[in-house]
């Protein structure tokens, strides 16, 4: 993937959204916008060749001719990379955070051609039962939300949909809390690796009517839960599948919206009870995934104040600005950069 | 395995529990004791070869001597062997169910040797939320369990942990409801298939104390979960592992206690809302599991009334008599017949 997006303005920065499974560069102006950006499948677990010259190699084959063409140009990155499997480990960070905490515990990483790369730690949050919850990657995409809207700033839940799922608390410009939840990876695993599978065609498609009835039925269990009943309401995948009370291509999306309204539940819940009324409640993600969320809300009588797109590049940027390495005036808040930004219906 | 029990008293039954993975037969004397018993792994997924002729030589394998030396003796069968993977199908009876149910509604199968074996159905519970449940195999072991004890077979909340543990309604000798949970599955799978099971050491065992101290962690979680909590909590066995809150040995077992913890918690609420006062709980199950669910219990601050063992031959000669098989005072309750029935602590 190569976009290169036609501009008059300078370089200014080469920002690194560096995750599991892809690698996504950003060539960026002063004012955080984007010139041009490419993506490779060179996540960390999936390097062109083991250990650091494995970074080195994927680096120079997605922008080797940005870091030729701007030797100057500061590069950084965040996400995955700056994990314990990664390029190197950036330390998780407590709560509360910003952009400026990252930067200020930022690990660095020194190229072959001698380019000093900062990569962003990620955050560990203490909740008060002591159970720590972490994220990693996250934090950069917060970044660059908080940087679009300074209400958004000041006070807001930030919901982010994904394998593991994270509200996200932000106060003052900071983030002062999180949840994780094991939503997306529990479905994949359990529709790949349990009894609930089986009865799952791979081969056809529910209509898309018998989907959002599926998926209600699931959104309509979970607000009917009391507390344990999950691992109960999951076995009914399969008896719902073997009694034919639903069609076989519907079980996955009944399956979807019992573990999507068990997050909400849950979110709601925190929301309802340790935020401020009125706190705008964000979602950031895949967009069609975003537009899941979004109906499950709706079940629950929510609607997001705004579903934003890929927050990182923006984030990068803040980390950068906060890092000393652009000029001063970039790291203001400026207006939205990302087209992707959409009030929700 | 092959234990004969020396006993004057003459072959009354030969009966089978043919589950998934395992068969066990049982030869039987008219009042429900045990003359001797076997097994093999010829489950019905693990047959000797495909189609009838599997199940046929997996019976030969195992008891063909009790077949050829007591032509005329009844065999019925129960468990998976009855499901559409089966021998042949023996589609679920719907709740309130006892073993003269079972019998009204047994499938048959003939053998290349013309012997007619009643295979049990499952039962079918139709839920008030509009969400039906299954069982298959433990209306068996219920149905051993009741004619251990009339109290019991009055009002009963029977707890039957195991991959799909089942939460039973016992009244007036019946079954009258039931809940399933995918706790071991659940567990299963996410030690292997996800991203919990990767902190987990595959060689190396907690301690004891350790053992108990996640374990109890996790049941604690589960009593402090709002609706909707678990696929947070489950994140927690990462985190826990990751910033080392727990020894890596230790967080299979937060995993187990926070699981069971919230099977507990959704069973216990049903029992004490839906069941009439002092109504007794049994466990049936594995004798590790059900020292893990009373542990469990413990915390909760309640003790099972006792704790069987497999209560199966009993059954499956229940379902016999109803179906008229053996001599009519066969079928009255008698003495406990399995030694390993034992009082909670």
């Amino acid at each position: 993937m190569d976009h290169t997006v036609t501009s008059s303005a300078e370089p200014a920065l080469i920002a690194l959204d560096w995750g599991t499974s892809s690698l996504r560069g950003f060539l960026m102006d002063g004012e955080a916008g984007i010139l041009a950006e490419r993506a490779s499948a060179h996540g960390i677990q999936n390097l062109p060749q083991p250990g650091p010259a494995g970074f080195e190699a994927a680096l120079a084959g997605l922008c080797g001719d940005w870091l030729d063409a701007y030797p100057s140009l500061p590069v950084v990155a965040g996400g995955m990379v700056g994990s314990a499997q990664g390029w190197v480990e950036a330390p998780y960070v407590a709560t509360p955070a910003d952009a400026a905490t990252l930067a200020g515990h930022a690990a660095r990483v020194k190229t072959a051609a001698g380019r000093v790369i900062p990569i962003a730690p990620g955050v560990l949050h203490d909740a008060p039962d002591g159970i720590p919850d972490v994220m990693r990657g996250e934090e950069i995409q917060i970044a660059g939300a908080l940087a679009e809207n300074a209400d958004w700033a000041r006070n807001a839940c930030v919901a982010m949909p994904g394998t593991h799922s994270k509200w996200v608390r932000v106060a003052d410009g900071r983030i002062t809390g999180f949840s994780s939840y094991m939503t997306g990876e529990l479905f994949a695993v359990l529709k790949t690796h349990s009894l609930l599978g089986r009865l799952m065609p791979a081969d056809r498609e529910a209509s898309p009517e018998d989907e959002d009835e599926a998926f209600a039925i699931g959104i309509r269990a979970a607000q009917a839960a009391g507390p344990g009943d999950l691992p109960h309401q999951l076995f009914a995948t399969r008896t719902l599948g073997l009694t034919k009370r639903l069609p076989a291509e519907s079980l996955a999306h009944y399956l979807s919206g019992l573990l999507i309204g068990h997050e909400l539940r849950s979110g709601l819940a925190a929301l309802r009870t340790e935020f401020p009324a009125d706190t705008p409640l964000l979602l950031i993600g895949d967009p069609r995934l975003c537009r899941r969320y979004t109906r499950g809300l709706a079940g629950f009588g929510v609607t997001p104040t705004a579903q934003l797109g890929n927050t990182a590049p923006r984030g990068l940027f803040q980390f950068a600005a906060a890092a000393g390495l652009l000029p001063s005036a970039a790291a203001s808040a400026g207006p939205a950069v990302t087209a992707s930004i959409t009030s929700a219906p």
